[in-house]
């Protein structure tokens, strides 16, 4: 298989486009006809609705994007109904062609760092028989830990061709508390330093694209701030979140790509999936209307980073 | 309910010591026993593996420790099964009156943070009914997005009597790579900024024990630190891991605790239930082991507190 970076190159040139549609359960802003008539919540009725409305919405986004973003916590909010229906999304995404990014913001040390790597992108032994826990392409990761606690991720990244995004630059106000922090050493921000390590671990993994399996996520609500981090991880691809309901524009996310046109992905979530006027709506209005916010998304995109390069 | 903090200092008074039990599932470091004979590792299998090797640790420590730490890792490695065993074992170590901290290190902004919290502490709304996920009494979360990302957490503990760790300070080689880093505004390690922070917000959760329901996590091989942060985080609970497998004796974690001989949990994993002569070893001489190493943490622990207050 090819490395994961040559994978997304391929699928974001095959598609046209650098977007990722984000995949949030909220069964409570799900359209009326996902909850009408389900009876009782069991584990199976929750399961059902999490893994149908994610199947409507991968018929129509498989065709337009590259990637889906399923967020692990939207998921493990509903228990085991939830991972099952996150087990379930992750295949059923794959199957349609899909890159998949479990976006779960997981660390740890050592061997419990590997353990999380082994659920998310590789496979653990059970009674001698290797078996698959969740196996995404690639996932989420927290850098507060240090450089150690990425080397198993990266690992087995390398081995099973998966990749890897680290937290670098959030778009919340608590970004400032710690993120931007100017450290005493450097005399720049903490992200900084984060970057660099990010550039330095990604090395080892570029691909014959001239990119990396290893980025950061970086909010697209800075975008200075995303200029700087483009320089100091040419290499990388940034997983830019928050396009859309969190108020970054196309505009502002042109800013994390490299001149070639390539280097982030740009997710929306919410923007995508529960923007749609009435409850009432029918499947098929729902599914025009996913249809529609998602090329309305790839045409701002599209066109920002055309009119930046 | 009774706070999350006066809820710990009554477990810790009522067993006499402060020590928690880490429940880190690892199949392939189980005693034979409990692996042979089972078959195909069919999802079946996996989780009756776990829940039983739980059970046998829980029926021994149930009546000597007042917490146990399941690590989500390790879980979520088996997958589903993996999953519904975390979901068993929380549960089972509640019906045994021990106090539960869902170690998984979890965390992200606004609504995806809520969920999270909403997934180990608190509830969630599913057509109409609240339903509880995995309803821990306490978890562990990473700072890196800085204030408002724990103010969902917050609200959670409040609401519900749970209790919040945050990481503050690993024990691992890569800890000096942010962490340690000095903040050029303060000129103190930017852990530092993260405890101020962690006392601050601690500051509303503080029960008729006197500590908070916000405390950090703190590696234990570092004890001058830990006199430092104690200083600066005077009402929380230290939640020290890292005892016996990764070197930390009862010595170095006494500089954590305050001189009312409270303020902290120390806790192992591999050292009490994976620290046995040989895999042939029978499921009788298993449990006075794991009976024998949390007996001698625990003089181990108590004595060095003694020694030091």
């Amino acid at each position: 298989m090819k490395i994961f970076a040559d994978r997304l190159v391929a699928a974001i040139q095959k598609t046209g486009n650098p977007c990722a549609v984000g995949l949030d359960p909220r069964i409570d802003l799900m359209p009326a006809f996902m909850r009408s008539g389900r009876g009782t919540p069991s584990r199976d009725v929750v399961r059902s609705i999490i893994c149908e409305f994610h199947d409507l919405v991968l018929d129509v986004v498989a065709e337009l994007v590259p990637v889906v973003k399923p967020q692990l916590a939207f998921f493990e909010q509903y228990g085991i109904a939830g991972m099952e229906a996150f087990e379930y999304t992750v295949a059923s995404a794959k199957r349609r062609g899909l890159l998949v990014i479990a976006d779960g913001k997981r660390n740890d040390i050592s061997s419990t760092a590997e353990a999380y790597a082994k659920a998310f992108l590789g496979s653990t032994d059970v009674l001698g028989q290797r078996q698959r826990a969740f196996d995404a392409d690639s996932m989420t990761v927290t850098p507060y830990l240090g450089r150690d606690s990425l080397l198993p991720f990266l690992d087995i990244c390398r081995r099973e061709c998966k990749g890897l995004f680290v937290v670098l630059k959030t778009s919340n106000p608590g970004s400032k508390d710690f993120q931007d922090q100017v450290v005493a050493e450097t005399g720049r921000p903490l992200y900084e330093s984060v970057a660099r390590m990010i550039h330095d671990l990604g090395g080892n993994l570029v691909g014959d694209s001239g990119y990396s399996s290893i980025g950061p996520v970086t909010g697209a609500t800075f975008p200075e701030e995303a200029r700087r981090l483009r320089e100091l991880m040419p290499r990388a691809f940034l997983l830019v979140p928050g396009y859309g309901a969190q108020g970054a524009t196309g505009r502002d996310a042109a800013a994390c790509f490299n001149a070639d046109g390539l280097g982030a992905i740009v997710s929306s979530s919410r923007g995508i999936t529960y923007d749609y006027p009435s409850p009432d709506i029918s499947p098929e209005n729902f599914s025009s209307i996913v249809r529609e916010k998602t090329l309305r998304m790839i045409e701002d995109v599209t066109t920002s980073i055309a009119a930046r390069v």
